[in-house]
């Protein structure tokens, strides 16, 4: 359904025309990223499915072999940058509070702050949210997905883009698991048919599950470039 | 941050002509609905959180008193719209590929389609999203904001208006508490900073914990109209 014939029909174009001009710059982030050979995840999830707890267990892996940095995206508050900044690696927070999404001059505005010497992995941290976030190419090597499995299983199919467009799902919070009502299996078949090739690694801070998996698959995308 | 000069100014127009139009339509529709004695809540939350659980458990204690009827927003599927038939409520399925949120046009359609002679009070599950639906008035008598205690006790400072806008802040799968790393008081607390007159009901289906406190805010919403 959409809103009115006219209505829709300006939606649209505008859709249109802010989807071009991010795709323009998005262009360009992506080779200013890769002319300095910096790999960038960009990591869609709900709001609180534990993208940054993640984020700062990765950090404390990672940051003695590889050079990382962050972009935040929040619609309100610096606590995520906050948190990553107890890490040491450099971090910038893009508060966002007319809009529910990063978008691509957003992220170039945040690398312009960054200082991206000898950086060779950033991560950014899109806005909580499984919709619109999935829009808006930011310039990224690839999207990572991330659900927490108290979620459900059905969040593949409700939010498909998302999971359509990602190479990686990660599922957080696995520790949960003999406490809820989640099929796991039947949340990876549903992820499959909306992306058959999607990886799929679960895991837990708490329960320090999964980690050593997901720093593996973010060595190979470093060192493989 | 905005997107740029250009890019903010149009963007910034249009939003003000679509929210002028879908308040003018959630006008027509809060008229329609309080005419007919009808009590509606629009239920935001992030995905995840339980709405449809916590809906079906309601209706199931609520049905043989208080006539009900619900619509159901997703981006996409019907399976909530299912699981809502079986309590033999009327429902209607709103799927909004194209949006991130339910308008007040998506809610008048859904009105036309649904029978409501006699029905007192009117769920409208918003789609999952704790950003954009709380931007769009759709003719609700409340906001009720529900958020699951496994999305971190920050939520209400990240996606403020969510919260500010609500009544009522429905906490769900309080039956976890004991395996998360959450503290209540403080998510109360953050509420509070945010709307210091917002009501907290703490509540889990599978514990059956804060259910009857919910129907009963509900029945006093119906009968004190």
């Amino acid at each position: 359904m959409v809103s009115n014939r006219n209505g829709a029909v300006r939606v649209i174009t505008i859709e249109g025309n802010i989807l071009e001009q991010n795709d323009r710059f998005a262009r360009q982030n992506r080779a200013y990223l890769q002319a300095r050979g910096i790999y960038t995840l960009n990591l869609l999830s709900s709001p609180g499915s534990g993208k940054t707890t993640l984020l700062v267990e990765t950090l404390n892996r990672l940051k003695n072999e590889i050079r990382c940095a962050v972009i935040e995206g929040d619609q309100q508050t610096s606590n995520d940058a906050q948190r990553i900044a107890e890490t040491q690696v450099p971090v910038v927070q893009i508060n966002t509070p007319q809009s529910c999404h990063l978008d691509a001059f957003h992220v170039r505005r945040a690398l312009e702050a960054l200082p991206l010497d000898g950086v060779e992995l950033l991560f950014i941290e899109n806005v909580g949210n499984l919709i619109c976030p999935a829009s808006f190419d930011l310039g990224e090597a690839e999207k990572v997905t991330l659900m927490s499995i108290t979620e459900g299983e059905d969040k593949p199919l409700k939010y498909p883009l998302a999971f359509h467009l990602a190479n990686l799902l990660v599922l957080t919070k696995i520790d949960l698991l003999p406490y809820l009502h989640f099929d796991l299996e039947l949340c990876k078949q549903n992820a499959w048919r909306i992306n058959p090739g999607l990886s799929i690694i679960a895991t837990s801070v708490y329960s320090q599950t999964g980690l050593e998996e997901w720093c593996n698959y973010l060595r190979t995308r470093v060192r493989g470039r």
